[in-house]
């Protein structure tokens, strides 16, 4: 996957506009690892059609991983999942009509034998990119190679706000 | 919906045989009141095709009202409401695979605004019959007649049960 | 069902007025759906003896559906589903004195065998006023094909945010 | 309340007699504390008139404390409190039909402000007893010296087995 | 319990002076419906001597029922009822350190056999108030009618915004 | 990953023995798709180095995948994430020291930013596999066709109870 | 702590007799790391004074730490702690009244400021004695010895089965 | 333990920086208590290798007692305990990320049985700085003095304010 590729890898979709906010950390991360992406809305419950189109055609368009947000009766994940062989990433997003996120992780995580959706935590997009990143890795170097530079700057950001906080008066 | 009639106007379907058992209950309680109705496996996870077809074509078979049950992360009540205009009513299924039963509930009952499922209690495939027969019976005399005589024996039944247990000696 | 009745045949009771924000969105979406409804206060433990005398005439004076929104132990949805045999739709709200709104959800969703509650999500109003267009449309031609026309629409907005969100620059 | 009166003081109802068998406790501590009872079942879904003519009724015939046991969406007890002025203690039943008794508690215990209900812990009809001779020892000696007897029994029963322990060898 | 009686005969405590605010709601209803009390401070776990002492010599000073809210681990109601043998009414109190109130409600519900609460629902001091007042009626013809009164108010204003309500253009 | 290759590609690995029978369903699924595996046991709490050992070696030994099972405070499959850089799928198991599997949950769902663990259903170790042999398959096309055959073969199998249910005699 | 010691420096004290099965894996650890123990039972509930007697007594019989384990409304740990200023280990009992272990969980972790109660997982009386001998190895070197060496065991084990399962065939 | 000394004895290890408002409150009552401390950032998920290194260094370096707090799917508390012999005390944060707190407590509470992990309430970074005195205090008689000061303010205080209260007109 060089840097100059602009085919997206990742599919980005989720249930509602609203979620975008919680879905742009997905995009920024998959940026900052150098996984080209797609991004739109397809709704499970609103355009069941466009979701059994999106879904059954993304791996002939050259999409690997497809991550997809939702809350409530999150079921767009799971959908999805029950349509393509792709791997399949679900975000809980916690909506204004979800009961404290409960509802949206268990509909994300709780996917019958036979269709697994890779769950992340509540409003965790990032990690859904950097999940998809990690598996699109292990065929691709370069993308290693990011993600263990990644890794060492979490790392490094750590140590120095440990410095910080040992200089500080308590 | 005379007596005579048998071409069903309940569809009844669930995500696996193993949800029968507890469906068994909207089959029993639909015949005593007398509503004709249909029997099938649909899954959404692993026949989502054979789910769109089911939910596409049912209204125009002549089926009225759809009961699914599922259990886990259950999407079929869900996704069969997304695809038709009919009501759907969702039976939470605590199958074995569930977190007690709270993944089959949240995953029902908390649909997005614009697509209802109808949701009763855990398990509570008689109490989806008997409000399948409701819906019918809006329109339908006799149907409206026979829930009447179903809520009047289950109200004789308790109180033959109060004046047994008055009679005992604590 | 024509457009010109006036003649009220849903009917929408809540708790207490506090609840009216939360049940608008029945009102609002009966109205897009041409279903001609009433409102009004009934409280199932500070008017019991006005629920009962809700429930019991109902049905006489035209009412095919009944849609009732509560919260914390919400006792009037399943009490008047006790007492009409006509359907019943409950919306549990997230009152200011809910635990999160669990109780309002439990109270209203577990009922017991025999006396069916069709139980929308939390705060779920509009489902719960498109659930009842549902239940008439199942004999009434006009009711369907403006539920037909919804769907349409909610399927048309998701794609034009889409259009939108596929145009953004990432 | 002399130990010759027999005319109940407390009334003791439940949803169904499955509930028996968790309510004879309470039964069983009344007869300890010598408290006159009565026992009956009163189904406030599938008998609502019963439950309204038993609430109404009960402070006439001399009733002063109504124990009430439900399970599931558990009605009973705030109905009747918000039928009558007399104190109404509720018995969270687990019944089979009850998502882990959360739903029994909740729907008892949330009662909204102006009707409350004296919730127990969950099948603890043994502490609802004990509570109503409480209720009743505020204006009857004899009840008052009944319940310090009990009390002290609890703590030699503690104290003997406490001895036992520790003369075990471990 | 004549109107002019100003001994306390019901004992309000509370765990800290920060559960004033939800605890203010049973001391007004108490004036309401003229039954006198006592309002204090009393932790179970920053001063168990006093908690004691209170609870031991409640029934001596003449207080005929306790009312006692706490948050979190709340064991102030309990730990209470373990020593006297009045009624105590447990408000479980929504504290900054609670866990949503489910720490707060189990905590005081969830007594072992032998020592009851009376618990309320979460912050549900004015409930408490009022059933300390029912506990009293057992035995106070005037309290009794305070109750029949305050409970008809309740209804005549939920009927005033029916009318309002009803007349609303929609 | 041709058939004849036994490298390992997926590292199955679980905190104690008695979590075997749980996470057998994912050997015997990736044998059903010919992926290589190995399976050993490794505690984070009771094995820290070598969980540490483990993880640190995994991509350099061949592993692509690691699948960790666990339960209660279930911290195995966040900590390999945490030192390797290969896709992580955590498996929650409810272990019978669990509180109903929803620390399990919680536990490994949870992970904070910059480190995901894949996350499948409460002991859907099949799942596991199967989403194994999904990201094994974004560069392999056997296994792509592996994994398409066997969601044909689990269609064909609803299909099959299908028809076996709907010639059932209700 | 010479290893010739019998002078108990733990307190192992429960609610009641039914504890017993799960305290004694506290005797059972704290023996295999000879650590000195005392058992008794201790209600708060029931024997209130016996429990502050207890508490105010144990630091001055040379007692160093307190393990208490209690079910339900679980307050004798928190109400030790409250009384003495040694440490205070809580063991919740998922006792047979218990709501799923959440109420004994939450009555004993969640204590308010100034009172901590160090509180171990659901049933873990095993952890609580190991924590016990932690705490009196900050000043014993014997002790953190037998800690160091009980750890080296736990290892030990988790290897011998690893090897086991690595040389299964799958 | 004398007051000139400044060799911590307390180690305050946290997560993350956004912890430090939670934890400040270990920080402060340590001084009160007069015990030594020092305070850094270790994250189990970011820098596994500087937690690993912290725990296995701790006692050599003179650390007693470790306080350790984290969020959501909170490993460090665990994992710090797995590496050390010395007590571990562990403080849920309720972080942004984290559902309610839930995932916090349980994730730190919920340890197998061997590695035991004293864990305080909710955010509750003062009840750790507490119990870490009384831990010490176990063989230091200065912070036993310190700690029996402390527990004797906490009560004068509730008694001041209960006084105010007392003379408040109600």
């Amino acid at each position: 996957m060089s840097s100059v590729s602009t085919k997206p890898l990742v599919g980005i979709i989720m249930g509602s506009k609203s979620d975008l906010p919680v879905m742009q950390d997905a995009v920024d991360v998959l940026k900052t690892l150098e996984v080209p992406f797609e991004v739109t809305i397809v709704s499970a419950h609103r355009t069941p059609q466009r979701m059994f189109d999106y879904a059954k055609t993304a791996a002939d368009r050259g999409i690997k991983v497809i991550i997809a947000g939702a809350g409530g009766a999150a079921h767009l994940p799971g959908m999805v999942a029950s349509i393509t062989h792709l791997p399949v990433i679900g975000v809980p997003v916690k909506s204004s009509n979800s009961i404290d996120g409960w509802d949206s992780v268990l509909s994300i995580l709780q996917m019958p034998n036979g269709i697994p959706v890779a769950t992340v935590a509540l409003n965790a997009a990032k990690n859904a990119g950097i999940l998809a990143a990690q598996i699109l890795g292990t065929s691709d170097a370069q993308t290693t190679a990011n993600l263990i530079a990644f890794k060492a700057d979490l790392a490094a950001k750590v140590e120095e706000t440990a410095t910080e906080v040992e200089q500080m008066t308590f």
